[in-house]
């Protein structure tokens, strides 16, 4: 049976400050910790527990066998890790980083007792700190908890239900098939928002003025701060760069086909069917189902859901109920 | 003294037809044309006067001094063209095609005598045909008017006016100037989200479910049916392969910062500065101003004004009012 375990955030940001007051809200004992003062006078205000020195956080989880969710910017997971083996070493320990392998590599490597299990949240806005947050940011999104052969499954049920208490629905990937798809849709974007604001700002004020909604959605998370959008693109260069590949393959293509033939044909077509795909995938409806989680073949049976589209929607004893 | 001129439009789509509705609602006399038997259908029912073809709209447009409007897609743009010339080859001419240059120039080869106004508004949805128009489409939207060394400036006040009376506001600029500017902030846009779409897809179904806002976002517009895509962006060739350059350049140099340093900080930094210009030139005011059509130098004073982000709001005798 899983556990409804506290909840110890550390970093009070967007998703660590919205995280804290789901899990609060959902009736769980959460504290959190973190390094601005700002987000922990925000959070104190808002009737929040925040300790003040992070190794007071860390044995508190300790002590009450907590799940320690680390929800700092990637460049900032280390110097948690080593406060977490230091205050926490055997914890149940998740995370809300958005690349997995370089997390789940380090995690082995400094806090190699920890129960750990990869997460992330595919929410967000483009503002950040603790006063953009809120309990509501995770209703319906998708929320990837990794499946690598470590993972304790035990575990892993513990953080699916902490995930589903915020509201969220799990998508089970490994940490690589994770990375993949994040630099296809969203590290890219990220990327041809940035080229697409800087050719159109390029343009001059003229440009500006005829901008309308073609524009301004393709270039809207260009607003994102830059220090975020580089951690997490950064943070994910393998895949990245691979994604980024593809493009510039399509993207040549298409201006080499519109500098010969005069025809954007291929390209087009392409683009359409893949927006149809997103459509389609939406509009599929997914019977209900069962995992056993306690199955020989669980990790297997997760991940092919995951390959397939598939979710998490609730839990049942050992029973992981698919939607 | 501009004149409020009965309108003929020719091609009852999404822009036609809104612009149909909204010049009849402003109290002008108003008729219009399509090929489309669903769209004439459509029309009717909603009360409009539809011809039953285009000679007779043409006609009654010469006999009544009406503007006409050309608003089917540009490769339909010859076909109209000559019964324009046939039925009203003096009349008061514009378009809402998405490209200028290429509209000017077959303008000037094959209905010479016609008072013409290149027009382009920036408005649209995903949708299209009659049933997605309505009067309120332009409210508020830029709709630039071209001008050139050849173009009547009686007849421009004319089509201002009808610009104005469908709530739009009028970004002056050359064909060229123009066709360049919306390879940056329209053209491109469409062609970045195919690539995006196609990429996104190609990683399955896993991607698809992670799939949130800032793949949404950038993506939307590869919902637009793809022979409007095509019509628009080839017809827009030359300047959209400079744009495209563009965009490949930026992209490439940040796969290769990437590859090589690990950074992508000029990439990032430069598309949140092309963001915040963009937001710099809707949040500043511009103070209202008076530009005088019969001055001598009142092309130059028009163009001028577009290039630097302003809009006519309004006329007054001779007078454009700028803010």
């Amino acid at each position: 049976m899983c556990v409804v375990r506290p909840v110890c955030v550390i970093g009070l940001g967007l998703i660590g400050g919205s995280l804290l007051r789901a899990a609060s809200e959902s009736g769980r004992q959460a504290w959190g910790f973190t390094t601005s003062t700002v987000d922990a006078e925000a959070a104190t205000v808002d009737g929040y527990t925040v300790a003040s020195e992070v190794s007071d956080a860390l044995r508190q989880a300790g002590d009450q066998d907590a799940i320690v969710v680390i929800a700092v910017p990637l460049p900032a997971v280390d110097r948690t890790l080593g406060a977490i083996a230091a205050h926490a070493p055997e914890c149940v320990l998740t995370d809300v980083v958005s690349v997995k392998s370089p997390v789940e590599l380090v995690v082995r490597q400094t806090v190699p007792r920890t129960r750990y299990v990869g997460g992330h949240p595919m929410a967000g806005t483009t503002s950040s700190g603790w006063a953009a947050g809120s309990a509501g940011l995770f209703k319906d999104a998708s929320w990837v908890l990794t499946v690598e052969d470590e993972t304790d499954l035990e575990a892993w049920r513990d953080v699916a239900r902490l995930v589903l208490d915020c509201g969220a629905q799990i998508v089970p990937a490994t940490a690589a098939g994770h990375d993949d798809a994040v630099a296809r849709i969203s590290h890219l974007p990220h990327l041809l928002a940035a080229v697409l604001a800087a050719v159109g700002a390029d343009g001059g004020n003229l440009s500006l003025a005829l901008a309308a909604g073609s524009y301004t959605d393709g270039t809207r998370v260009a607003g994102t701060r830059p220090e975020l959008i580089r951690a997490m693109c950064e943070g994910n260069r393998g895949p990245l760069l691979d994604a980024v590949d593809d493009a510039l393959g399509r993207l040549g293509a298409a201006r080499g086909a519109l500098a010969s033939t005069g025809s954007l044909g291929a390209t087009v077509e392409a683009g359409h069917q893949g927006w149809q795909a997103l459509r389609d995938y939406r509009g599929t409806a997914r019977p209900p189902g069962r995992i056993d989680l306690s199955a020989p073949d669980a990790r297997e049976t997760l991940l092919a859901l995951g390959d397939h589209g598939g979710r998490i929607v609730g839990l049942d004893g050992d029973f992981a109920l698919t939607g």
